[in-house]
């Protein structure tokens, strides 16, 4: 087989494990977790229908882009719980770490796209990276929302944190950040989320 | 809340159960069975990185957004199982039954695009279509090429059904389809597909 192709199918075949690696997100059942690939799959569909939230203009392909693969450096560096203060101050390290290694698997032209995608969306400084943000803040909030506030509960979280978790969803979509300020308060009078 | 945004946040929780839908395909360890979503993902990916494959040129988005839908059907349709003859002779009915429903979740005009583009997918009648169904028939084959045959050898397929079922791959990927016979071949001689 061509060494180009054996590579893409490699590095196929190991994103394969973002099937298992496994978020703190419920299903909006409540039934199971979520996994990283079931949300990149999610935030790409909403990435295409409700790009016209987007308060700059994005190019929606790389935004796409950008969400299917923001979450491989997991399949080495583990996910993160949004609100576990330990595991945050190794994540970077551990996640640049897991980028070099996963990344590199593709033909050259393509590891340097997929990794620069990456770095875009963890330094945020760009209108599709500010939007590919605000919609993976916001989509935790939609199913948690919908199913009943489980993961809040289990992990005890304060209305400060969720609000401070998503205050940057406002740069990428306003629309959602009054979506997901809306969701706080009714989560946090029907007691799903503390009040301190 | 604006009635529009209501809209496609009912349609983003509908589209939820997608990853409750179960496929016949392990994943490549053989853990467990892999359900819609993830498929969809795992195919929006290969769109991207393999696109340089497409038989003819392609609107990589148009593409990718047509595999992150197209099996949205089977929330209401359920999986059909690519060698179940009964099952197949009632899935298209079940699964127009099931658009005329999910897609309208919709705002009209974003539940008209969605629709077309699910059945341009069905139809296979231009180059998007083509390379989407090349990936879609490609993809299980990596997997269980890798994973050792389980789903193969659990409902004894054959060679010929297999072969049938991938003939299309070359009208969107010559490349693939390649790839796709030689791992025939391989598992024929593995034993893991039946030769008749």
């Amino acid at each position: 087989m061509d060494e180009r192709l054996k590579k893409q199918l490699d590095f196929l075949l190991e994103i394969d494990k973002s099937k298992e690696i496994i978020r703190q997100t419920y299903l909006s059942d409540g039934s199971r977790k979520e996994n990283d690939a079931e949300h990149s799959w999610h935030l790409a569909v909403m990435a295409i229908l409700l790009s016209e939230y987007s308060k700059e203009e994005i190019d929606v392909l790389k935004t796409v882009s950008m969400v299917l693969i923001h979450d491989l450096v997991e399949i080495d560096a583990g996910d993160t719980y949004a609100y576990d203060t330990e595991g945050n101050k190794t994540k970077h390290e551990r996640e640049l770490k897991a980028a070099d290694r996963i990344f590199n698997l593709l033909p050259e032209d393509q590891a340097g796209k997929m990794r620069a995608l990456w770095e875009e969306f963890e330094r945020g400084d760009s209108p599709e990276a500010r939007f590919a943000a605000a919609l993976d803040k916001t989509q935790p909030v939609i199913l948690t929302d919908k199913q009943g506030g489980k993961s809040w509960i289990e992990h005890g979280v304060k209305k400060s944190q969720i609000s401070k978790r998503t205050e940057h969803v406002r740069d990428g979509a306003e629309v959602l950040s009054h979506f997901v300020e809306e969701a706080i308060e009714r989560n946090v009078s029907k007691g799903l989320l503390l009040d301190e």
